[in-house]
């Protein structure tokens, strides 16, 4: 089914609406669920929707929070969410990043007592519109094992580094610090496929193609797979987005990070509170002047897009180009959504007394 | 052949000494390689120092540069390394990432025109002694190929995320972001075996296990080895080092790193001067109390080092724990040094006229 962007919006600030969210906030979290959607990252977006209410349903998500920066120098800053809609925080946040890069060149905010704040990519692209570098990261509920056990003690814990280019458009990083993301895993699930190798171990620890394995105790495996290729070093990311999020921070780090899912209870005696992010900008010109560094970004961006191909019909993929892609037919063609995504929307409409979709 | 510490550390300097540098710079410079020897990666240490001498004796390594601040704002700065030693340009550079972080909360410094810098965790543990978070990175010549290409372009550039923490060691990762370090290649490559397959591909982009490939016009992957483990994620990894150590500083980048190895002559016209670092420090007390922060530290790494395993003998490592026991072991024990390093020092020390080892 495809819905128009101005409906599913509409719609979807309706639903924050709703949970008792003030009209700013259901514009603002609605654009940030959105954009996740018009990128592609269809597992981030609006298929999220009801998750949100849930955990509202279960007083875990306070819909008028009374977010505050708790403690701060010249560029650093801990905000505390107040258990609101991380779709709300992590905006603020990152805009107090942003205010102090303007005066100092950088800026950088550790945020806890959060929730899933949706695409890291947001977030960073919002420096990116100021001619600023943007970084956006969080930690999230445990499904990865670090290398050599079968615990899971790391969530996919994202990491997004954004950069301004000049006739091109920004590159993006964002990546889950997973060999793959747990979206990926859904979708194998759904379609009844097997998943590759290296991806997921079961239980005991052992490789496994049944994506469903995540279900009986299995767990993700950090980018890299195995010791041999490397995963110490997706086991070392994620720990860095763990400690910088949700250490720096003072949220719930490692295994204490509360579960997106409502159906799950949050971990008893936290040594901290809710989902932790970390946003922070920098300044181009604080380097060199910004049209130096745009003219150098699309040398660097021709160079690799016009790299030696290993198959004639396969380029080199800027970080960022696919999900522009998305983004520029999604707007213009609306968005396609599973029919189980629009079932659940409409049941989430009749619930909370909202227009259907 | 185990050569003590103080004997290697004072053959080091007085090479280094031999090719024009200050006193001070050569015991700054025989202090980073010693560190890199004394936490166990061999392939950074003195069996690189021949390799310097030789540039030097090309004249692309200034043994008196003029190091400069070209750019600044509060927090951050772009430094001139004057094609120096990047053994003495990064740690100047990190000491005025650590100053502005002292004034202001955090510090970050691109650099340009230097030279390979050692290992990123040399610097990013200069932060972690004044209490704050330390980072570091650096582009560095081509050997790694884009996912989908079968093209050299970006090194194995490796970035450096470092944590203090109360009663146990620093968490430190530091880190290649190809799929394998090429030290390990050189290994494999003396010794004669195979490597794992998805450490390198052929000259036509395929999958091959001979270590000698690179000879051959092969490549390094990137972190994640191919496309359905996730190598985009090791590329883009790679291109944020690349960008921030390389296009922000204007500095080399991409295929325009100039080679470490002296019988390959730099790339013509470049567009930008030398090898790029990119440096950074943030007081931990600008986002919570030090104490507080490494409390939760402590708590962190004894959960991790505490997880449940796949096998019994083999425990989950914290990020920098085996470089820690090398740094303790070596500290006491001597270097273990192979036989061709020691040959190599000792045709250094006749060809500059300095004491044997």
């Amino acid at each position: 089914m495809i819905i128009p962007e101005t409906q599913l919006r509409r719609f979807t600030q309706n639903v924050f609406m709703a949970m008792g969210c003030s009209h700013e906030h259901a514009v603002l979290a609605a654009d940030v669920l959105l954009k996740s959607d018009l990128r592609g990252i269809d597992s981030h977006g609006v298929a999220r929707l009801s998750g949100y209410v849930r955990l509202w349903e279960k007083r875990r998500i306070n819909p008028t929070p009374d977010i505050k920066i708790v403690h701060e120098t010249a560029t650093t800053a801990t905000i505390d969410g107040d258990a609101g809609l991380g779709l709300v925080v992590a905006p603020f946040a990152m805009q107090v990043a942003i205010e102090k890069a303007k005066t100092y060149g950088s800026g950088w905010v550790s945020v806890r007592n959060s929730n899933h704040f949706g695409i890291a990519g947001y977030h960073a692209l919002k420096a990116v519109e100021q001619d600023m570098i943007g970084f956006g990261m969080t930690n999230a509920s445990p499904l990865v094992a670090p290398t050599f056990s079968n615990e899971r003690l790391l969530g996919t814990n994202p990491m997004c580094y954004a950069f301004p280019a000049g006739n091109y458009p920004p590159v993006i990083v964002d990546m889950a610090t997973s060999a793959a993301a747990n979206g990926k895993l859904e979708i194998a699930q759904r379609s009844g496929k097997q998943v590759p190798e290296g991806w997921i171990q079961n239980g005991q620890g052992n490789a496994t193609t049944d994506p469903h394995a995540l279900k009986s105790g299995g767990s993700l495996l950090p980018l890299g797979s195995d010791r041999e290729h490397g995963s110490h070093k997706g086991f070392g990311l994620s720990a860095t987005v763990d400690i910088l999020s949700g250490v720096l921070s003072g949220a719930g780090f490692g295994p204490w990070v509360p579960p997106f899912v409502s159906f799950l209870e949050p971990p008893v005696n936290p040594p901290g509170q809710g989902i932790g992010h970390f946003l922070g900008a920098m300044r181009v010109d604080g380097f060199r002047p910004a049209e130096a560094f745009k003219k150098d970004m699309d040398i660097w961006i021709e160079r690799f897009k016009g790299a030696s191909t290993i198959h004639p019909d396969q380029k080199v993929i800027i970080p960022g180009e696919p999900e522009l892609e998305a983004e520029l037919d999604r707007m213009q063609n609306g968005f396609p959504l599973v029919d189980a995504v629009v079932k659940d929307l409409q049941e989430l409409a009749a619930k909370l007394g909202v227009e259907t979709l």
